[in-house]
């Protein structure tokens, strides 16, 4: 029996993850079900689409991935299903896939309402709608099967991809995570020659909000105390940190914000 | 091997939980632990009734439930193993196995100490004397063979249940979830010809605190942004809710405000 | 296949303990992963090698520990590997694996880089390179495969062990847990005859700070209202607890703090 994972704004203190987890487990006994997060915040479709984006390609190949933040549950939203060569995603029709819809080989729009549980009322699709349906792929049914194709699936707005400028390339804050770091969207193939060479030259500097960064480093203990400096993050995109303090709060930044990098030629 | 779902008040900072899951893993190798929740406030008995009751449905047939939220570890209270058709639980005597215990086949007070660990002290029975009667039940161990039945298990105090008067049904705020929902425990087959009904005409108003709400919907996008509705919730009874706004703080609405649900009949 | 358990400071709002999960899972399958804690404050060793030693003894033989509290991560701190006569653990040398150096009959400094997966970065060990290690003894790789033995593992300063003296022993606070009970690392076998002779002659008393305790109970729920007592906790330590009311936060005392315990010998 393949992998389940969980990506969810439930929460940990309800029992909505609780009731997921128990359906797929009546519906497709023996599954493993591995939790990426339930903290995301209520309705935060932009956090959920990098935290599975983020997660899935560690699994293993053939895992399915239900994601459930789903402000519009009940409503005449769509329910996709969507497979790349790796694994199986399905989440509401809201942007959620978002980088995972790149790359994917097939997507569907969930249909097959004999496979939905009887609920009494419309606000729980998490348990009465995904949890059997990600069930069913558990199982071994075919994508083709769940509905027609769909070739317009609702894309998150307001997120344009970082672009490169004469001498700079400009992006913004993807994620702030836990320890304050500042996951930037720019990936650091994108320095001229790789970021070795920017390491070992020191011609790069970084600009969010007021605050400047020019020291380039490869791990967190490398950084003095009270600095910040750009490092190569765990997605291959830069990072931006401190050394065991809070970046992000500490120069109030939040995601989203716009990450200025520039370097000279010379 | 079936399932052993884990709810408790233990957090998920401290050591408490993952001492539990090894004894069972130890004691019940195979066995799928699956979390309901270790977020209960410390103590809190009537919270813990409600998520249990709420969670144990979607689980398999034959899943064990084990609930310590035991403010009486150590002391002369009983541990209670109780059976229904589809599950059994094992929990302290002191309330939280409520909803359960009305549709409880067999009820046992715990008393063989020859399954409990030897332990240095008294203030940890979910490792020491819960873990090792979950696995002896998770090998099929019988429930008769555990100790006395019990006919006077302790009930919570002070919780009534829902009523209906001429025109109108009171009950209470049951739960207020993640998303500041307040699940009421007003069922939502009580209004007359059920909900469908109530939608149609529009006649039904409910009053909780100062809010008063006069909009039936069926999922939380329909709500206008800052209004709040009456909708059938996930449990089948009634709920009020807001559209991507947390309800219970917008309006200063706790667990157990009264609820009075009200109709004209005309 | 053996248990893994993970104890890290990663948070559960990330997508990082995910992707230690996922690259465990798929590089060996059917391995069983329970959490010990993903809640320990970034970069808290002492905390990690507290919950560490507490949680481990639970577990099957055989299980292995994976504990990634890691604020040297990508410098050239040492991964260790070690082996008890119970299991084994894996860990950054940094202090974390503490008590449990004292029991090991083995340790050894990882250096098979032909097990770490190819990285963007050095900033995510966690998923790069203590998971396929995991992986690698969960799938019976020997531990003295791993790398030369190591006979200077780094230790926790600033921590030293109680200590009798005439009358009295003295110790410190070693845990907070949530609900504010005070776990000291005093033994309650140091007790003169034991804590049941202390309990029953009502010989002893404790100082933390600016609170004295006098009162010694076998459980919480013996302890007046308001009132704070000395009791044997889950490690066989003593513990300083009110009855559901949070200690630390009432007395202002955290982890580190002095505890003296004296008694009458007459």
């Amino acid at each position: 029996m393949p992998i389940l994972t969980l990506l969810t704004d439930f929460g940990t203190a309800d029992y909505y993850v609780a009731a997921v987890k128990g359906t797929v487990l009546r519906l497709a006994p023996g599954t493993t079900v591995v939790d990426i997060s339930h903290q995301v915040p209520p309705g935060d479709v932009e956090s959920t689409a990098f935290l599975l984006a983020a997660a899935a390609p560690s699994f293993p190949d053939g895992s399915v991935h239900l994601a459930v933040v789903d402000p519009g549950v009940g409503s005449g939203r769509r329910i996709l299903a969507a497979r790349t060569t790796a694994a199986l995603f399905l989440a509401p029709d809201n942007g959620l896939l978002g980088p995972v819809l790149d790359a994917a080989l097939e997507v569907r729009a969930v249909e097959r309402s004999d496979l939905f549980l009887p609920a009494p009322g419309a606000t729980f699709h998490g348990r009465d709608r995904f949890a059997p349906v990600a069930a069913w792929l558990l199982r071994g049914g075919a994508l083709s099967e769940l509905g027609p194709a769909v070739s317009d699936p609702v894309r998150l707005p307001g997120v344009s991809p970082p672009r490169r400028s004469p001498g700079g390339i400009r992006g913004r804050v993807a994620h702030v995570d836990r320890y304050g770091n500042l996951v930037t969207d720019l990936p650091a193939a994108w320095l001229p020659s790789g970021f070795a060479a920017a390491l070992s030259t020191g011609k790069c500097h970084a600009q969010v909000g007021d605050l400047a960064v020019t020291r380039l480093v490869t791990h967190y203990a490398e950084i003095p105390p009270g600095e910040a400096a750009i490092l190569v993050g765990s997605l291959g995109t830069l990072e931006l940190s401190m050394n065991g303090e809070d970046l992000a709060r500490r120069w109030s930044v939040a995601r989203g914000a716009r990450v200025d990098l520039g370097w000279n030629e010379s």
